[in-house]
């Protein structure tokens, strides 16, 4: 955190929407001497802000009657709200004034809203934030879009959020004053940048987590040798019982790969801490939820014509994780009806 | 089929296994002159083989006393037995006989075989059979390797039991005496191409059985657009419900594509047949099983350098149905937890 | 063909568009003795038409004054085009009217024309036509969607130009009058609906596609064992070149494949032809296009939430087999350099 | 580094192979003060390694007589020469000595070996080594599989060659004296068990490195919309130019990402090191070598049945980057020739 980007106390900003990473939010701004006007239609969260300093707004008018020209108002929200939030905020709002929206919209939403709110010469930024329920520590990794005018104004509020400069080592072939990007918050381009960077941050991210996970899968069923299994025409024997003996400690495992290896990162952290608790993970189902970005950015490459064959794998073991693939899998089984008279076997499996 | 192959029923062949395949094959045989000494371990199976005209043997020893010198002995097993049989048949055997594995062995293991048995002068030929339930009235599609003499010994058995020439359109650019490829069957090359092409085959096959698949659950959910979602961080609304308001009558387009179309194949014929029955599939339940030339076909690409995208796709598929992606979807479930305090969502699901 | 669907010869029909399709459609409408008015800019093409007995307009507006009421007139044009055209013609027509697009549009563009046509009173059907350069002969499958009026009003030329019931065998479970879909179309449901099928027949055919072209790219490496290779830490060796050491005769296997197998299809008819050419396939350099609908394919499925591992990864293939992936090989080269001080290898390749 | 390890100067290693990571490892050993007798075919290495205070061997029989019983070798060597190595090298050596596998070889071969020095009351450790041309001042994370005896007397080793705890901050709900894990080693099981983590940790890493180069792809096309295109019909309009009109700083969106975003890993930090050099990676051609862990990784899941999409999709993204999709592409072409005549493009392209 930069506590010296705010000494004069002059910034304030408008902020809609305290959930679980809008609350955090505002508490690192107030700790920060950036004070916070906030709205939510969830009153204990709007109490919980009131704790760290924020003021509290009773409606989207009063929140709008307490912040000076020219205003700044932040909004963190789930995406399908975004809109009927603006609907009501924009008539309120003035010339000058900049609209923030830091929540995981579709770029081409910004560009849409950016033309629209320009009518009225109100600035909009789109802000693709990261650093989940760790950022109110760790800070928050911002990629911002939008006009360089409204960017400027609203510097101080993204250095405060950004973990700064010393939140990793400096890269060999930076040197002098560090740039925006070395603290954890980048200007990347004209409206819809930001939440484009972010976007694709989120398609590279869900490609890590399943570049993990299929790898610890190998290593979870790598005593499959040791699973008897039924001989029949559908059902190849495992050629080689005697190489799958193995019982891993996973929770070891992962948390040897965070020092020395190739495959250290944050995920990975978390992935060691998770495993401490349970190392068979017994308490999730395996339902994957999806939040937009990583189709996004899928159909973005498609647009492009960016082959993205490892995001898109990424996506669609999200999706067959809550079992769409359900339809498909019948229609194969249909077919191996027909041609070989085959039924389907149930259980225990050939692995 | 080709009733004048074997017009002086000079030739003879034991056979051994009378499964879902191997009862048919015999039957075609049978039909063509071709006679046949049989076993299987399965008494009903060996009497249904006798009202085609076969000879039954009591045991692997009987079978070979029965057949005359130089003897061929067919196996039509699972995978997983064959080499036990032949631990049996081979002492039995004599040099100049030839053994023929028809079954959906790893064509690794005819190499090893061919070599144990040429130790002995028996002659192995590894024969790739494709046609299911229907090889019977269709005929059998044959890849076949191992050495020419043997080959050449058995072509008659081959010819009969290929489909022969007039069950495809002769294609542009062939012209002549129809080659073997042309009737049905052919030398791939020496012991193990039989079973290579086979293995190829079915890795083909997995792919387009996935890919009628998928582009049908496509369509099957084509109405996704009349689903009620909810609202919340996790989950991206369908941006576009008005997009998505088909209910498309699988059936007919199934059948549809069967004339004039680029997509029309014999899976598709198949597809049609089924889901005349019942469109939804509801009789399936989507557990897809493997039999082992798919994961090969892989093996084999990835030793070879060769990128199969489409193929391993396919397979995965397949293990996925079955619920092998299970833990890896909990280690991703619980990195989502690890980062955003994300439980998972049960039911319904944010299509 | 169906000759007796037009027996009054009293349905005529504007056609605009005469390229490799829809001079081919033409012709084999007017030897059913459907009248057809064709413009195209290409006045070669025209002249190619009036040889089939079509009457050529020279502009849209004298192709329009040349059809009785109510009209009906064909689009068969490149995607990019075909709303210019109907800029133009669209002020020419009348209530009543019917537009008919078979090209290849996105089916989201059907909706957003059929709700500007309905303005007028214009009807409007999109129509996915699948047979290529083979159409004239073979008949055309054909995808339709829009109103049920303008659907039956058109239905003779639809059954004019499907290949026919006898194009196919019939699908056990089929009794009774042959239905449209049998015929080769169907009215698949409202606008979007025809082109929506098409866009996944074609998602089906790039998946098709690939399934074949991997498994004879796995055959045609099948002799890696062959060659010679360099050892060094970043290559791993040919583990098992003694089971690399095959030399398929494609043609043949192709050929082979035809007749019997689980495999045949149309596309695999086609790659007998043109392998029978040439084994090698040298004329091709393997850049290879796509047009669109499988690219649309895949974003429908992951807005349905579809996974389409297959479909997606035959369409990447095709953006890499363009040099599309060319950065993202660069960024890993640079993350091995890296990591590893590794240099990029040249050749001879690492198999 | 954890300079107390050896404090009593008593533990003697043999090292094999002074390559580019060997040469490092016996650096930080001798830091250390475990004395290597070392021995490499290149006689420079053997010189640099003097510089250490490393003894040299002039022949693995001078390494050997230098050794004090019961010895321990370490082979740093090409896979493709561990076994030529081992058959000079296991004579010469007594029973109760071990061996330690520290490259990259195949756990099937760890078993092999284990089975066959055994035989000689020799001790086999397969170690899999990470970390690279940074080990020497990062530490190596190393995974161990062997017996536990040979494994005890080789710990010293294997804590001086790891990281260190301080390498990482503790993971939540690790306590106490921290554990080998939590030093940068693990002994991961019995033989093979080394070896099997490495290659699926190199099979993660694939994945990881895949999904950071897409995405960054994505980001790099992003002004795919400022590119003139082509009109006919074999090639789709980009629909929405307007949207793809970016110019992204690579080298400061990489940068960005290291601090506070959920992607941070130590492949982002050197690939923000590369981009700082040249955010166009113009000195790279895109050519991706593998080195046999991530085929090996593939097949262990294939056998397993396991899916994983994402790992074999950026293993063939390899494949394909060194032109090995080139047959495939070719059947494409001709595939579309067939049916619809289309001929190749050339340049420029349908983006």
């Amino acid at each position: 955190m930069n506590d010296s980007t705010n000494a004069d106390h002059t910034i304030q900003l408008g902020f809609i929407g305290l959930g679980r990473m809008g609350l955090n939010m505002v508490e690192r701004l107030q700790k920060a001497g950036i004070g916070c006007v906030v709205f939510d239609t969830n009153s204990e969260a709007c109490i919980a802000a009131t704790k760290s300093g924020a003021e509290t707004a009773i409606s989207l008018n009063d929140l709008v009657n307490k912040l000076a020209l020219p205003r700044a108002v932040w909004l963190m929200l789930p995406t399908a709200v975004v809109d009927k939030v603006l609907t009501v905020l924009t008539p309120l709002l003035s010339a000058g004034d900049v609209v923030i929206d830091g929540g995981n919209s579709h770029y081409v939403a910004d560009l849409r809203r950016a033309a629209s709110l320009a009518t009225r010469q109100i600035y909009y930024l789109d802000v693709g934030v990261s650093g989940g329920v760790w950022g109110r520590e760790r800070g928050y990794c911002q990629m911002i879009g939008g006009p360089d005018a409204a960017y400027q104004r609203l510097e101080p509020v993204f250095r405060t959020l950004a973990p700064g400069v010393e939140a990793a080592t400096r890269s060999s072939g930076r040197s002098g004053e560090p740039t925006p990007a070395e603290h954890g918050y980048l200007h990347c381009g004209p409206n819809g940048a930001g939440h484009f960077v972010k976007m694709v941050h989120n398609g590279i991210e869900y490609g890590l987590m399943a570049a993990y996970a299929e790898g610890l899968n190998i290593l979870h069923q790598a005593n499959a040798g040791n699973v008897r299994q039924e001989i029949n025409a559908e059902t190849a024997p495992l050629e080689h019982p005697a190489r799958y003996q193995y019982d891993f400690p996973l929770n070891d495992v992962v948390e040897l790969w965070r020092r020395g290896s190739v495959i250290g990162s944050w995920l990975l952290d978390l992935t060691a801490i998770e495993m401490n608790e349970d190392m068979t993970l017994s308490r999730y189902t395996g339902r994957v939820s999806d939040s937009g970005e990583g189709r996004w950015a899928a159909l973005a490459a498609i647009e492009e014509g960016v082959p993205v064959p490892v995001l898109a794998a990424a996506l669609f073991g999200r999706f067959t994780s809550r079992g769409h693939d359900e339809f498909a899998d019948k229609v194969m089984s249909a077919m191996r009806h027909g041609f070989g008279g085959h039924d389907e076997k149930t259980a225990p499996d050939d692995k």
